[in-house]
């Protein structure tokens, strides 16, 4: 009667979803400040003052019915021109109004960039760990997902990598600063990584394309990251407003095709087809202009620096392994078994909800999300102190 | 090396859009006094000043963090109940604040919902003329449409509409009140609908779904509109914010399962997911709680009433054939040679920007988006005569 992948796919809760509606209930049950929620990554610090000034100035001084009217799909001429200039100006790229398409945030993006770039019989890769979702927009243009491993700190592992792309890989996707373990590329790594597209592309005489999703962008401690279009021609750029400006329900970003790709004019064609097939008549309007006026604001970044270091010193002086993050706002700590849903399940008993790494396609880590108040990061370190020591009991 | 299929759905311009970008080059050559766009169905009066307010209430009370974070995939629960409340409190229909589902406007809602119940083989029958779009979604979805004729007041034709469903027919697409037409379905004709349904539900042995898409509900003029709910059992309602509260840029309304449906939280379940898989975190988060906030609150629909009136009367006085439109805020009109798209060319010499029929589904017709500003209706006129006049000089 009905779709039934489509129903398998809004049944099965995601994992992460699953533990955070959890943590709605125990809250009921004991108290807010009692239940540690590190399951998911809804930014707590709030967007920059200037957001909501600029609503307020949009109200105050645009026509509602130009305010809020339809844009163009490809988003509004100004909104495209504002992020061609951003990029240009910020990272020395040339970059054109017209491959500008913004979009209802990054997952908009994602399913729409693989839907343009499908053809039949298509692999994408994705490193591991990897976001979830990847797989459900990969597998809905109708493509394989091939999943490579990364090395002990989370980074590519170029000899790994370079076995699973063949003739049939369109596109690999890059998430960095990533999601879930806080890795960022370097600027060397990036340049091995196109040197090895442009070998593959040759040999299949197409361009595999690069897919950097970017949303962590500006959530950096003391790293730069490098941006893939100064570094491989055929990049097209994911964007998203949600961490950088905590816009995260607003559902505002944008693809960037790179002027250098082949073709560009004709993939930013399918671009256009692609958020048109899937439903997308253009990017909510009252945010493509405050985006617009805000691109180079970030949230306070220091917030989330602050979690991260109260967090990783106490949890690695406790006897947790774990990588320092030097981006985004997880930590992706080794699990204290083999089984890390037998580990997060164990860790629920002391209120940490710690989502276990089985769907970002690796085993034995738990992902904690630090985009939380400092006071829950507080008052948590004594459950993680509990849990090691449950795993490793004091001699007393 | 893209996908052709999302090329061309991005290369082909949509004939409304061209006519629209054809419209603002002329203004800019002529002057946009001098243009009488009637392309493009953005409304021209202004969301009522509620919204505004409403906007700056939230801004101005709720934590900027909370305000536009994540909400729930399926909307947020204040959201999704007021949704459910106004249904009951407004048609008298049973509803749940569980089968209701916050969408990023109608098309998106018309893409989840075709993808949420596609099967091998299906077809989706629609009632010319209908709106284009309503092909790129069925056949995205990887199902047939297929088109049944209407009667001459552009009405179901029953007869015709029999012949057409099967056990093929996984729904029916009614848009009431209709773009391009204006028509307004009748309590009765959804009997006579739902009757016939039933028996080809009964034939197929499994429900045939009613897919009500209901932009224009509240756009009418001295008619009402009957509630499909409360008519047909497996009916699900496709609503959007753009054109009651002129929010058409902001992306926001939502699909609405009836709890009668059969199996109703499994084909809910397929709505989530399907939003899911399109890559529809949730939809926008300011514009869920402001809308939640202005149920039952439509823009002044008087200035359309009173635009319909002027135009009608004069094209109508004038020699031109044209049924007087129930609701919306079109006039589907015969064009005055067999080709529409010459004779919207021909208006074309006289600014006039009228959509040909022949996207829509039938031949021989114009549609004219009268939600224009009144200035631009009173200034057309002197130019809808001209255009008559060419096809029928007056004997000197």
């Amino acid at each position: 009667m009905y779709n039934k992948e489509m129903q398998h796919l809004g049944e099965e809760r995601s994992v992460i979803r699953e533990l955070f509606d959890y943590g709605s209930l125990r809250k009921q049950a004991v108290g807010s400040e009692n239940v540690f929620d590190f399951s998911i990554g809804n930014p707590s610090v709030p967007a920059p003052a200037f957001v909501q000034e600029e609503i307020r100035r949009l109200i105050d001084t645009v026509p509602p019915e130009a305010l809020h009217g339809y844009t163009p799909a490809a988003g509004a001429p100004e909104a495209r021109k504002a992020v061609a200039d951003y990029i240009e100006r910020e990272f020395g790229a040339p970059m054109s109004e017209d491959l500008v398409y913004m979009t209802c945030g990054a997952s908009a993006s994602l399913a729409i960039i693989t839907a343009a770039l499908y053809e039949e019989g298509d692999e994408f890769v994705v490193l591991a760990p990897f976001f979830p979702e990847y797989r459900v927009f990969v597998e809905g243009a109708g493509a394989t997902l091939v999943v490579a491993p990364t090395d002990e700190r989370f980074h590519p592992d170029f000899h790994a990598l370079e076995q699973v792309i063949t003739r049939r890989t369109k596109a690999v996707i890059l998430n960095s600063p990533n999601n879930p373990t806080g890795a960022v590329i370097s600027g060397e790594e990036l340049k091995t990584l196109a040197v090895l597209l442009e070998k593959k592309s040759a040999e299949k005489g197409e361009p595999i394309f690069l897919i950097a999703d970017e949303p962590y962008r500006e959530l950096v401690y003391g790293v730069t990251v490098p941006f893939p279009m100064n570094y491989y021609r055929d990049t097209v750029v994911c964007y998203s407003f949600s961490k950088s400006l905590s816009l995260a329900g607003e559902r505002i970003g944008y693809v960037a095709v790179s002027p250098k790709c082949r073709e560009a004019k004709s993939l930013f064609a399918a671009v256009c087809g692609a958020g048109r097939r899937l439903g997308y008549v253009c990017a909510p309007a009252l945010f493509q202009r405050v985006c617009a006026a805000a691109l180079g604001r970030v949230s306070d970044v220091g917030k989330y620096r602050e979690n991260r270091d109260i967090l990783y010193d106490f949890l690695t002086k406790t006897g947790y392994e774990c990588m320092p993050p030097e981006g985004a706002f997880y930590l992706f700590v080794k699990a204290l078994e083999p089984d890390a849903v037998a580990f997060s399940e164990r860790a629920k008993k002391h209120e940490l909800l710690l989502v276990p790494s089985d769907s970002f396609g690796v085993t034995g880590y738990v992902r904690i999300s630090y985009c939380v108040s400092r006071a829950t990061i507080e008052r948590s370190l004594p459950a993680f102190r509990d849990l090691y020591e449950e795993y490793h009991p004091r001699s007393c």
